[in-house]
This record gives C-alpha cells, sequence and structure tokens, in this order.
C-alpha cells in the first residue's frame, strides 16, 4: 500500500462532498458540501472513517501522519476562526462528534465546549460579558467529557446538580448563579477524579485527543455493535469524527439564533417560516425561558442577515430539492448556518410540496410520487382536532387556551377525529341521528357485531371497549370512514353499569354518561373528555389530486374499493377506484325489514317454504344490484355471494331464551311463542365450536343451492335492467370459501345454469365473470384445478383477511390476548393483519399466483383483504404480479400512491 | 395391413393364456389359462376384442374373416362337448358373456342356456329327466335375452312371474309348477314379439349371433362409457365375447355343484374347505332351497372326484399363487371347473395366508407383505360380535338363533365390537367400574369432551349422539382402545330426558334406559339391542407377530405411538412402536386431584401465586414423566407442552352460574363464593369466538413462561430420576403452534435454560431433544428460521389434524354439517381428516420437507396426527422422505405393515 503515504486522514470541511459519506460519515460530507456551496458553516474538519478501521486493524493505534495531519487542520482553523485553541481571552471552542456512513442515533453523544479550562472559562466570561454562561458551559463541558469520554455516571454530576439547586433554593437549571456553577465546576471534577483517578485535563489539546479516541473506541462498544447487528450494517464501515468551531449566539445585540422552513411545513406554502431570538442560544428557545419571535422580525432587526438567510434557504432548497429545516445562529453580526437538513411537515404540506416542486421543475414527478408518502395522503383525507399546541394538547375555545383532558387511549383503528356524544346503543342512536340529523354521536360499544351496523353509520366516531385494529368496529369504520378506536380497555377506559344506567368510566374513576361529549382522535387512539374543535377537510385538496392522476400513469397495479352500498362505492369512485373488488351482499341482510325474511328463510322446513322467502329476498338484492351498477357505468363490480354462517342472522340464544321465558310467564301459548322455539332450536343446531372454520362461504350455497340461485339471479336481472337503460354493466360473481376444485366448479354450474335461464327468459345477455376468493390455504396451494378448463374460475381475489387467519392459525377476534404480547417482544415485527406476513402468506400467495397462471395466463389476480389499503402490502401484490388491489373507499387514494410507488422502486431495481 | 388376412378373431380355450388379457378379456384370458394348465373346463372360445375395434373402426361391420372362425369354433366346441347346436335330443347350450381387459361390472349381464328352443327344450327335459328344469331354464333364457339383447323391460317379465305365481298360490319361483313354466315361456315370448316387434328367435344360430352382437354393442352403451370415464379406461381397448358350454349339475345323482376353497377363509388353514349339493344346480344353493353338505361328503360321495378336486385345487393355487375360491360342477360324472378366483377371507386368515404361503416358498415375504392388507391387520387386532350369520344378523344364545335388532346406525370411530350396560354420566361411569371391574359399560353422551376422558376409560365401549370420526371420543377411543361409534343422530338415535330419566331412543321409538344392554359395532358403527356375543382377541397372533417382524426390515419409516400414559405406551411397545411420537401433557391434568389445583393456577392473580400451584403441579408431572420412561427403557418419548386452551380447564359457564345461583339462595357468603365469581369473570375473560385459531400452544407457554419452566423441569428431573436407576432416557420436548420462528426460538430459551439449571442443580446431564409440532401452516410455508442455528428445531412433527384444520379452513368440530354432504356429492373424494389431503395438505407438507431440509438435513421428520395410522396417508409420508410416522397403540401393527407396503411400492417404481 503506498496510498498511505499520500494518505489524507484529516478533510477540512469544504474539502469533500456530500457523496463522500463513506470516507466522512454522513454529517461531515454534509458540513463540506455546505461549505463547498460557500454557506457560512462554523469552520472544521473531518478525521475519516479510514482513521477508525485503521485503528482497530493496528492494535489501536493511529497512522503515523495522523498528529501532524490534526495539527495542521487546527492551525488552519484557527487561522479561520481568528480564534486561538487555549487562548485565554478569545478561546477557540470546538465540538467534537462522531459520523458514521450510515446514521446510528445513540452510537455516542457530542461534546461541546470543547477547549475550555481554567484560564478559558475567564476569557469567554469577559468576551460575552456573561460570567455565568461561561462558567455553565464549562460545567456542561466537564460533564459531557467525564461521561462521554470517561465513562463516569452522569447520575453522579446530575445528583450534585440538583444539591446544588436545593442549596440555592431555585427549581431550574438557568437559575444556578455564577457563583454557584463556579462551585459545580470545582466538585464536577472532583466526581471526575474519584471516579477516573486523574484530574480533569486543562490542556485543550489533552482534550481533543482524548475526546477523539473517545469517539473512535465508541464504534466498537456493545451498544453500537448490537445497533449494526440488528439493523444489518456492516462492521467494517468505521466513523469518522468532526471537529468543529463552536458559536454563540448570546454575545450580544448583534447576536441571535433561529431555525427556519424554506417553505410552510404545515401547509406547505412557499415562504420562509420560523422563529428567532435576539442574543440568545438555541437552548434558550428549547428550555422555554424566552419566547422566539416570528421570522419576520428578523427582517425588521437584521435586514441583511435576513436577506442573506433567504439567499441561503433557497440555495440549500435547490440544492437538495427538498423544504429544509435550517438551525442558524448570528455570532457578532455573522450568519452561521449550523445545520440543515430535510424539514419534517404534515401531510398536508407534503402533498403540496412534492406537488409544486414538481412543477416547478425542482424534482420530477416520480420523485414527488416518491417523496410524498401514504400516511400524507392519509393524512390528506380525514378530520383532526385543531390543536393550538399539539405537543401540549391544547385548543382554542372561546378565545381561551385550553388543555383536552384524556380520558384513555385504545388502538387508533379508522383515521380521523371526532367529537360527539356518547351513545351506548345503536338502535338509539340511529334513532337520535334520524331526529336531529345534525347531531354528532360518537357510538360506544363494548364490541360490535354486524347488528350495530345501522348505529355505526349514524355514528361520527365509534369506540369500543374490546378487540383490535381487526375486529369488528375497526374493519367497518375503515370501510364507511368513521373515525374509530377500539379497544380502550387496555387503558382501563370501561363502560359500567350503575343505578341501571351506563357510563363510561375512565382508569382514575372520570365518569361520563349518556349525551354528554367526548373527542376521539383515531390518528393516535386518544380519547379526551369534552368536545374539542375539528378541522375536516371536505375533498381531496387540488394537489392531491393532481399529484394522484401522475401516480394513476405509472402504476401498473389498479386500483379497486371494498364497497357494499352505492354511497360508499360513489365515494370510492370520486376517489378514482377503477371499479369494485368486494361488494358484500349480506351486509343488506341485516336491514330492518329484510332480517326476518331472512331468519324465515332459515328456519325454512321445506325446500319450497325456503324458495319462497327467497324469492322476497330476490327483490331487495335486484334494487340493491341495480343501485350498484347504476353507480358503476359500466367499472366492474365483483359481487361475493353470501358468506357468514347463518347463524349471525339469528338472535343470540340467551335473548330467545329470555324472550320464551317472559311470553311463558304471560301465559301466552301464540304463534310467536312457537317460531321462537323453533328459533331456539336452530340457533343450537346451528352452533359452531370454530364458527369461522364451519358451515360458511360455498358450503352454505352448495347445501343449500337455492341461494346461490337467488343471488345469481338478482345479480342477472338487475344488469339487465341497468342494461336495458343504455349503462354498461360488468358483473364478476365471486364464490367465497373455495378449497377444493369441485366446490368451485359445483357453485359454477349452479351460477351459469341460473344466468342462462335469466338471460333466456330475457332475451339478453350480459358479459358476466365467475371468479373466486383465495382465502382457504388449500385453495392458494393448488390453485391449478380451479382455474382449469372452461369452468374454471376467471379471477382470483386473495381475502387476505381470512387467508392469514387460517395460515398464521391465529383467530383475529381472539388475538388480542397474544399478539400485541408478540408486537412487544419482538416476537413479530408487525402486525400480520395489517401488513401481509410476506415470508409466510405472502409465500403462500406467490405459490397461488405463480401454479394458476401456469394454467390460466390470464387470470385476474387481485387481493380484497383489508391489507388493500395497506403500502407494505401492496407493494408486496406488485411484486408477485397481482392486477389489482381493492381497499374501502377512503383508502383508495393511498392505494394509488402506494401502487405508482411500487411500480417506480420496481424499475429503480 | 397384411395381418387381416391370417388374423385370428376367435380362440379357443387352451390357445391363450393369462397374459393375454388385452386381446382375450380378462375372462378369455383366464379361462384360457385353466384349460391349458389341463383343468376339466367348459370348452369354449373367445371372440377376441379386435373384433370389437374392427366393428366400431369399420360402421359396426364384422371383419370378412368372423363367420367362418365363429363356425369352426362352434363345430369345435360341438366336437368336445359331444353335443350339436340345435340339437332336439341332447342340444349343446351355451353362456354368451362379454369380458373386456379391464374388468367393466355392471356392463353388460351373462347370457345363459342359449341355444334352448321349442324343440331342444323337450330334449333337455328327457336327457335331465326333469321337465320343470328345461322348461325353467327356456323361461329364463327368453327373459335374459330379451332384456340383455333387445333391451325388453325386465319388469314386464317380472310381473308376469309374479301374476303366475298368484295363480298358482305359490311364494317362490321354484314352486312353480312345469305346466306353470310352459305357460310363462309362451307368455314371454308374446312380450317378447309385443316388445320388439318381432318373433323369438328360434333359430339357435341366429340366437348367437343376436347375443355377441349385443355384447359388442354394449361396450359404447352410455353406462359403460360413464363407467370407463370415471375410471379413466380408455375408449378403445374393446370388449371380448365368450361363448362357453353350459354344464348342469342337476342331471341325477351322478352329478352335483358345489364351491371350495384351497384354504380356509375363515381361520387360514391349510385344508379344502367349502360345499358341495348332489343333484343340483348352484342356483338351488343360493335360493336356500337346500342345505349343502360340508365338502367332506364329497369325500364319501365321489370319492374320485375328491381326489380330482383335490388336486386341481392345489395345482391352481400353485399356479395362481393364493387362496383359490372354485366353483365346480359335476355332470353324469364329469367334474367340470366353471370358475377360479382368489378367494375372499378374513383378515385373520389372510395375514395366516401370507404367512405360510411365504414360508412354504409359494410367494416371497416381500409378495405376502404386498398382499395382506392394512385392514386385516385392524381385524386381527379387535374383537368382534361372534355372528351365526353375519349377513342375516344371527346369532347363537343358548344353543338357539337368535337375531340381533338394530336399533340405530352411527360412524364406526374406534374399531372393535362391544357389548356393556348404558351409562350416560361419566363419574357414575367410574364409580360403577370401580365398585365391580368385572362390568361392562357402554358410556353414551351427546358428545365428549376432556371431562369425560375417565369415564371413556372406564367403558368398554363409547356411543356419541354427535360428531364425527374425528371428534373427541373418536380420537380419544382410538387412543385408548375403546370401540366407538359417534354421530348416531343421522339415523335417529338420539337421548331424551322423561321423567327426569334418560333414555336412549331410537327411531322407531325403541326406549332404553341406563343399565340395559346394548352392543356397539365398531367396524360398521351399528348398534343393537341387547347383549350379543363378543369374540375378543387378546394378542398379535404369532404368524401377524411374524409379519410384521419382516415388515421392519423392509421398511424405512420408523413407527411410534401417540400415548400419554405408561399403560397405553406399554402396549404400544408390546406392538413394537420404537418410541413415543406425542404424548400429551395436559390429559393429566383432568384427573381428580390435579384440576382443582390447574384451576387455581389459572385463577391465580399474581405471578408468585401462579409458580406455587405450578410447584404443586410439578410433583405430579415429574411422577407422570418417570413413568413413561420407565416404560420406554431408553426409546425416545416426544412430550408435547401444554396445548388447549385454558378455558378447558375450567368448569362451563352455565354451570358457574347455577352454582353461583344455588350458593346465594342458601345466602352462602363463603370463600367458595367468591371463588366461584372469580372462576366466572376469568371463564368469561378466556372466552373465545374461535379457540381453536386462538390462545393456546406455544402462545399459552410464551405468555406464561411458567408454564413452560414447569413441564421442563418436571421433564428433566424425571428422566435424571429414571437415569439414575439405571435406565436410558431421551426425552424429546416438543413446542406445539408454533407458527413464527421466534415463538419457537424463545419456548426454547426457555426450555434450554430450565434444563441446563436443573441439570447444574443434579449435576448430571440428560440427552434431550427440543423440536416443534407442524401444525400453522405458515411453519410449514417457511420453515427455514425455525429450524437453522444453534437454537433451531431438531425434529418436525407434523400435527397433520390441526394442519389440516387450519389448511383446509375446516373445523372438524362442526365439518358434520357439511363434510359428509360433500363426500356424498363426490366434491371430495376422502375424508380429509381420516386419510391426508394429499394434494393441499401433501404439497405444503413436501413444500416443508424441502425447505426445512435444505437448511438442517438432519433434522428428524415425523406425523403424529391421526393420519399416522392411515395406511394411504403412511405411504404419502414415505414417499415425501419423512423418518417416522407416530399413531395410536392399536394402530402400531397397521403401521408398520403400511411401512412396509409404502417401501415395496417405492423399490417396484
Amino acid at each position: 500500500m503506498t496510498e498511505q503515504e499520500t494518505a489524507k486522514y484529516v478533510m477540512f470541511f469544504g474539502e469533500g462532498s456530500k457523496d463522500m459519506k463513506g470516507l466522512l460519515g454522513g454529517k461531515g460530507a454534509n458540513l463540506s458540501e455546505m461549505t463547498r456551496m460557500g454557506i457560512p458553516v462554523p469552520p472544521g474538519f473531518t478525521i475519516t472513517t479510514e482513521v477508525c478501521r485503521y485503528y482497530y486493524a493496528h492494535g489501536e493505534k493511529y497512522p503515523e501522519e495522523l498528529r501532524e495531519q490534526v495539527k495542521k487542520a487546527l492551525e488552519r482553523l484557527e487561522e479561520k476562526a481568528g480564534r486561538k485553541f487555549g487562548d485565554p481571552n478569545s478561546p477557540l471552542l470546538v465540538s467534537v462528534r462522531s459520523g458514521a456512513k450510515i446514521s446510528m442515533p445513540g452510537m455516542m453523544d457530542t461534546i461541546l465546549n470543547l477547549g475550555l479550562n481554567e484560564e478559558c472559562v475567564n476569557g469567554l466570561a469577559k468576551e460575552t460579558n456573561d460570567e455565568r454562561f461561561a462558567w455553565d458551559s464549562y460545567r456542561r463541558f466537564i460533564q459531557m467529557f467525564g461521561n462521554v469520554v470517561m465513562n463516569v455516571s452522569m447520575e453522579l454530576f446530575h445528583d450534585k446538580l440538583e444539591e446544588k439547586k436545593k442549596q440555592q433554593n431555585v427549581q431550574y437549571d438557568y437559575e444556578i448563579s455564577a457563583e454557584g456553577l463556579k462551585e459545580l465546576v470545582k466538585e464536577f471534577k472532583g466526581i471526575y477524579k474519584q471516579e477516573t483517578g486523574e484530574e480533569f485535563p486543562e490542556d485543550p489539546h489533552q482534550q481533543l485527543w482524548m475526546a477523539i479516541e473517545a469517539v473512535i473506541k465508541s464504534w466498537n462498544n456493545k451498544r453500537a455493535i448490537d445497533y449494526r447487528n440488528f439493523h444489518g450494517i456492516p462492521h467494517d464501515l468505521g466513523t469518522a469524527v468532526n471537529v468543529q468551531m463552536m458559536v454563540f449566539g448570546n454575545m450580544g445585540d448583534d447576536s441571535g439564533t433561529g431555525v427556519c422552513f424554506t417553505r410552510n411545513p404545515s401547509n406547505g406554502n412557499k415562504e420562509l417560516y420560523g422563529e428567532f431570538l435576539p442574543n440568545a442560544q438555541g437552548e434558550d428557545v428549547v428550555a422555554g425561558i424566552r419566547t422566539p419571535f416570528p421570522i419576520s422580525r428578523l427582517h425588521e432587526m437584521f435586514p441583511g442577515i435576513y436577506e442573506e438567510l433567504l439567499e441561503i434557504a433557497t440555495k440549500l432548497e435547490q440544492h437538495f430539492k427538498d423544504m429544509q429545516d435550517i438551525e442558524f445562529t448570528i455570532m457578532k453580526g455573522k450568519l452561521y448556518i449550523l445545520q440543515t437538513r430535510n424539514g419534517k411537515r404534515t401531510g398536508l404540506a407534503a402533498v403540496k410540496i412534492g406537488h409544486d416542486m414538481a412543477i416547478e421543475g425542482l424534482i420530477t414527478k416520480d420523485e414527488a410520487l416518491l417523496r410524498i408518502t401514504p400516511q400524507d395522503v392519509e393524512f390528506c383525507m380525514f378530520p383532526r382536532v385543531s390543536w393550538e399546541n399539539p405537543k401540549r394538547k391544547t385548543y382554542v375555545e372561546n378565545g381561551e387556551i385550553k388543555v383536552a383532558p384524556p380520558i384513555g387511549k385504545g388502538l387508533p383503528a379508522g383515521p380521523g377525529a371526532a367529537t360527539g356524544i356518547i351513545v351506548f346503543d345503536s338502535d338509539k342512536a340511529e334513532k337520535m341521528k334520524k331526529e336531529n340529523p345534525d347531531l354528532s354521536i360518537v357510538l360506544v360499544r363494548d364490541e360490535t357485531s354486524p347488528e350495530d351496523f345501522h348505529g355505526m353509520v349514524a355514528s361520527t366516531a365509534i369506540l369500543t371497549i374490546r378487540g383490535g385494529i381487526t375486529s369488528h368496529a375497526a374493519i367497518v369504520s375503515r370501510q364507511i370512514g368513521r373515525t374509530c378506536v377500539v379497544g380502550s380497555e387496555a387503558s382501563g377506559l370501561r363502560i359500567r353499569k350503575s343505578n341501571g344506567e351506563f357510563y363510561l368510566v375512565g382508569k382514575s374513576g372520570e365518569k361520563l354518561k349518556e349525551g354528554e361529549w367526548i373527542t376521539v382522535d383515531g390518528f393516535d387512539g386518544t380519547i379526551y373528555i369534552g368536545r374539542l374543535p375539528i378541522a375536516s377537510i371536505a375533498e381531496m385538496p387540488p394537489e392531491l389530486n393532481e399529484v394522484l392522476n401522475w401516480a394513476d400513469k405509472v402504476a401498473r397495479l389498479k386500483v379497486r374499493t371494498n364497497a357494499d352500498k352505492p354511497e360508499d362505492t360513489a365515494i370510492a369512485f370520486q376517489f378514482k377506484a377503477v371499479g369494485t373488488g368486494l361488494a358484500r351482499t349480506e351486509h343488506q341482510f341485516f336491514e330492518k325489514e329484510r332480517l326476518p325474511i331472512v331468519q324465515d328463510m332459515i328456519l325454512a322446513e321445506t325446500e319450497e317454504e325456503r324458495e319462497q322467502f327467497l324469492s322476497k329476498l330476490l327483490e331487495f338484492q335486484r334494487t340493491d344490484f341495480e343501485g350498484l351498477f347504476e353507480v358503476a357505468k359500466g367499472k366492474p363490480i365483483t359481487i361475493r355471494l353470501i358468506d357468514p354462517p347463518l347463524h349471525e342472522f339469528l338472535p343470540k340464544e340467551e335473548e330467545i331464551i329470555k324472550h320464551i321465558e317472559e311470553l311463558k310467564a304471560k301465559g301466552d301459548e301464540s304463534e310467536q311463542l312457537q317460531k321462537l322455539t323453533k328459533m331456539l332450536q336452530r340457533v343450537r343446531d346451528l352452533k359452531e365450536a370454530n364458527p369461522m372454520l364451519g358451515l360458511r362461504g360455498c358450503r352454505l350455497g352448495l347445501t343449500m343451492p337455492g341461494i346461490i340461485r337467488m343471488q345469481t339471479r338478482a345479480i342477472i336481472e338487475a344488469a339487465l335492467n341497468v342494461q336495458a337503460k343504455g349503462i354498461e354493466v360488468h358483473p364478476e360473481i365471486m364464490v367465497p370459501l373455495v378449497g377444493f376444485p369441485k366446490e368451485f366448479k359445483l357453485s359454477r354450474k349452479i351460477i351459469d345454469e341460473t344466468a342462462k335461464q335469466v338471460m333466456e327468459e330475457r332475451n339478453a345477455t350480459i358479459d358476466y365473470r365467475v371468479g373466486t376468493m383465495i382465502e382457504v390455504p388449500r385453495a392458494a396451494l393448488a390453485p391449478e384445478e380451479i382455474v382449469s378448463g372452461e369452468d374454471g374460475a376467471e379471477f382470483f381475489s386473495f381475502g387476505t383477511n381470512d387467508l392469514h387467519q387460517m395460515t398464521l392459525g391465529i383467530s383475529r377476534d381472539d388475538a388480542g390476548k397474544f399478539l400485541p404480547y408478540y408486537l412487544e417482544h419482538g416476537i413479530i415485527d408487525n402486525d400480520p393483519f395489517i401488513s401481509i406476513d410476506q415470508n409466510g402468506v405472502g409465500r403462500l400467495m406467490q405459490i397461488c399466483v405463480e401454479n394458476a397462471r401456469k394454467i390460466r395466463p390470464d387470470v385476474k389476480l387481485g387481493i380484497c383483504g383489508e391489507h388493500g389499503g395497506d403500502p407494505a402490502s401492496i407493494e408486496f401484490c406488485h411484486k408477485i404480479g397481482l392486477d389489482y388491489v381493492s381497499c374501502s373507499p377512503y383508502r383508495v387514494p393511498v392505494a394509488r400512491l402506494a401502487a405508482a410507488q411500487a411500480a417506480l422502486r420496481d424499475n429503480q431495481n
């Protein structure tokens, strides 16, 4: 290696660039880049990662040239700074920081104010005319150095500090007097000596070299090694060491400090946005001692600096091609940029900024699409609490700032925020809403079932005490776009009955009765007492609309919707879903006027009797489907035949028994009693040990073919009626829960025969398809016979909810007892009911896709589980070559973006 | 094709051989073979399948040469027979039969007595000196010919026959007088003419050609085509036509007829066994008019014929290398062999015959192993009803023959037959058995749960009204070797309460109360009223033992057992299981003195409290495991950690409520009431929507690690104790319900830590392994991470019960509502809970085996579901390369044979 002779182990800021992260680490590379750009960064230099690697490869020794190179760099730094290291009057102080190629938070802390000693501290005091500041800086330096470099326990320093405050009878650190700080410095040095057996180093050069070695050694401390193991970061990258001049914004009235954004992080508007505080340190802002001014004051007070900052901000944004969050300090009239990074922003701002920058030509449309996150889009879609200060949870009411008291917390299951009055009963909720359509209701239930559907529709938000984010409440809420929080019991929030009244009771005993206001935050799961202000977004912001149009052009996956009713379907189509991927037929069975007919149908003792009730249902179903086809205007609508077990349509056993006993007590011998007795028998007959794996789906249809015939007839008749109006129709009939090929083929036979008969009756034809839901693992493992032949399935839709339940052997209704534990203890990384379990269920899906396409290359493949709206799952669906994803209406925009991102990332690879 | 010129379309019996089935059909080939061997077969000839193929290939025309060849063959036949076709004095009568390469039962019926006409019938009457016989033969011929050749409805003949019997005031066909038969012949001919428009053919040659064409045409009738489609038989094979001389055993005292077996079909002894009737036709025996003599009478009456028959029998057995079932007729002192075929036999006989023939050198041991069926072995193992006549269900009681009245029928779920008194309650059954150990009890329950275990143990047989063959009752019965019938409700047999007493009530109202005798046949599922005689086999017959020793030498798959207790384990080891593949630990929790401790453990509110109860259970479990290790004497014992959901150990909700209400009514405020209230709360907390997919298996162990620690400690301590006695121990600890790799690894960590601690305490080591059950589809799809690394699984055991339930999405407890329908309607071919669903679940198993072995080639793979005892499943396990199967103790012999057969068939391929 002759390289070593000429090796440059130290690079001054400006000598490197942002592309040299491997050599300079991320931080060093960026500081160099800014310096090269002419941005006034406090000068400094980087000891390269090469030194770290050398150090470990040579038994913890530095390359010979290092000392000399550091010395030269330090001299250059002194020159640039106009200050000298260890100068008792105007000392150069530096920070020393690690910096690896890949950021490793928490690997090593920063050491600030290095260069201070008993002499220099006085010089600093004089120079800043602030003895307190100088001694406090010194005190902090000793503390940081002791802890970071020499491993002295932070607690020892902390205890001493607390003691001092007690002594001085003050509450905050900054109230300690200069005298007290001087004493603390002495005491800290005592601690240092006691713990290390050495005096605290007075020589700044010794301080520097000790700090450098500590940084290099930190690369191989246990914490860092564990971190790299966990994240799969190579161990031989090494860390760089950054040495940079300290600047202070509190050196008088010609100094100051601030933070600014190149665009408004809240709404994305193109304007300089930020805060500024004259004669202050960044810490002062953080500690909340003084209230900062808006950035406009900088304009007034330091017009020149403002212009310079504006220019720099523009330059940085243009350079980094993203909205920048810039920290700056003015020291004695000179502007320093301490840091620039891509700024955090709200989803709304992210969409607008991405859109605007693409229009401005700063980035490409593809870049905009990759930069806007699905969460950003989600954020745009839902109403939220308008906080005065989101951190402190304060809001404005009648001009006053108030704090919102949380009463509990659950799992965020349906995004958005909503406020409303508590109602504990679905019927009551529906009734109240009918009487007063402007009423905002929060339906509070232990858990919900299909029979709560009307109550959920009538409410603005749903709160359930039990259940997980894939419980009935959660799924239906997302489906119908309601804010929802589930499983509040974990936080102690429950429903309690007392004196015949229901109450919502918090952990600390707070009691809310029906009619009182609460606010539910579906973004973080918090429930607040009272009526908080909610900001709602009525439609997609125009920038989002445009961005998603770009998305549609690059996406290969189409986005459909899961929607059962014309209203929901219309919303999804407004969000540009290209069809319905899942329209369930059974929700409509629960409607008030239909349920008794459904129940009669179930109780029927003969085929003839059953046919009679089925023909009544036919009328209803036909109307339902007509509504869907009319809204669709030619878009395909996938209609799933009846799926749930029949007992779901009957009352609960206990309810029937109670009712029977009531009637008997009255001596009633009516027909109703007989019917109830029969119903009780049927409910008991239908009882199942594991209903999820019982008589449902196509099993139901095959053993009661009259149901398939009725539903097919309703679909085809509706299609013919709508087609007759000149509207195109493309029904796709989906058979649920197929495991064995003949289950599908026999179902299809009934469907085709019925369709043929109806079309012959009407002497017209409908372009319909028949396919199946892939939700039983067996079907996914062996799809060949299901797709093969004339009577094979024309499309597959992965019902990933059930497919996960069966493949993982986890009932989502019961998972609450162990899945949270699993997530908490790292047994699983993600909730498989939110994001596809790619290594397990995903493999199964891939096997299915490959085997099905081998037999029928044109089989249309989609997914209609809850996962259809999850970005990671959408990317996976793209990878395995599905044709479409289907998700709830309010997820459609998110899915459109995710589909585009999947395609773009795929192209990049 | 110059072949046609020389083509031989007709082959006389003896010209072909048994290997010419393609050309002569199965029947023709065998008749030729026997003739070649010199066996006195009635002469005849075969029109080859070539004719049939030609016929269809040439627009339903025969090859030119055919007529001439048939004519010649007929002349040769007349010569051999010493009779002439159409001879009015001594007419040659023939049978005409189809005969394809692959037997197609029901394709076409036989035509007998062809050659009869108005003239010949009188000759026959004279010759046989039996006018009745001659006219009855003629009557039958017309009937068969009319129906088979001309498609005249059989009903028309039948009605006429019935009319005649009424007229003559007789009950049976054979009571009709000769005069009546003559009239019938006339009337039948009338029917023939009326239906066909033609006279019944008088010319025997015309009769013959019409019959030949009918046979050839029958190849392409709908029934035959459907049959071939269904069985995948090619349509171009064609059928042969066999024309054979009729012989009659009723031509005087020098004639007779009989059937004999070359060995005893009941017990396999090597002796000529059969029946004989002088001057009679085979039909006479079938019609039950005369009682046949044992074959020994043939020896007395026709010593020469007997010797000849004995010689022929020996020759045929030697030739066909299997026990033969031979039909013979003696016509005027001459012995004719009409048919020989492999004889049906009982399982016991099959084993003895297979064994003996191998010892005799007639077949190889491998052939014996392939010939004995698993059902034969099964048959050897279980007691059964000793019928006097199994067809008529008659038995002997006090010397009298009685008919057993069936009261219902269910699914045969545990083989064997048993008789006992009805008991409806498990506690009562246990109590009664304790008081009277000789008592034979049939436990009758709606269904059983783990809490019935002690009652099932106390009973000889179990009958459940509900449930399928994989219900709790069925599985446990097979496990503990009890006769079991489940799901009798299908036949109308139910339990009914009346006046406070329970009754077993049959469909027709038969009522049996507790204490009355019933008999349960676990082979066919029938339940009989009363105490039928049962024949039981105490141990493996010596021949079976020897045959299975041969089996073990060729099998590659090892056979282990599923057994939880030392007693059961000992039985399995007596049947030469090489280890335990599944010892469940939780059955023991249900024992009377333990259940309260288990319940206390579940109700414990703190970890400390729980530990206290766990340490009590530790004592019990250690003793359990010591018992197993002592019996095992070094054989590996796979112990599965606790699996079922906790609520199974608590009483049912209703029971607790009832109990609480009783106590409250008494004004009781005791500790018990408090405990019950707590228990009620816990039962409600533990309630699950789908318990099969809920908190159980390793999910339980991980969320309550104290249980894993206790069980591991009990296993290792027990192993150390037994090892200290100088007995080898090889425990294999199995973690249930693993889906995610970390579930296994975390469980293993707890196990290893505990084992290490125990071994350190004792300062000794145990050679133990840790593995997992593969029952969650996810684990089978992605086993790599589960087996990988130091902390990976050392063995996998497919828990095929749950693996099927999850992969098929079918809860076996609930499958009764549609699986029987599926089987009946051909939606599935086999019950997947009996035989592995090879195309679905089987694929998954194969994926698992391949992926697991890729990572860890030495991972030991087995199966411990119910399928482990099913021969087809065992063959599949062999094919995919498993190391062992594990089954219930009484299935071990069956599994050993099946494992050998799998290996032998594999070698053949």
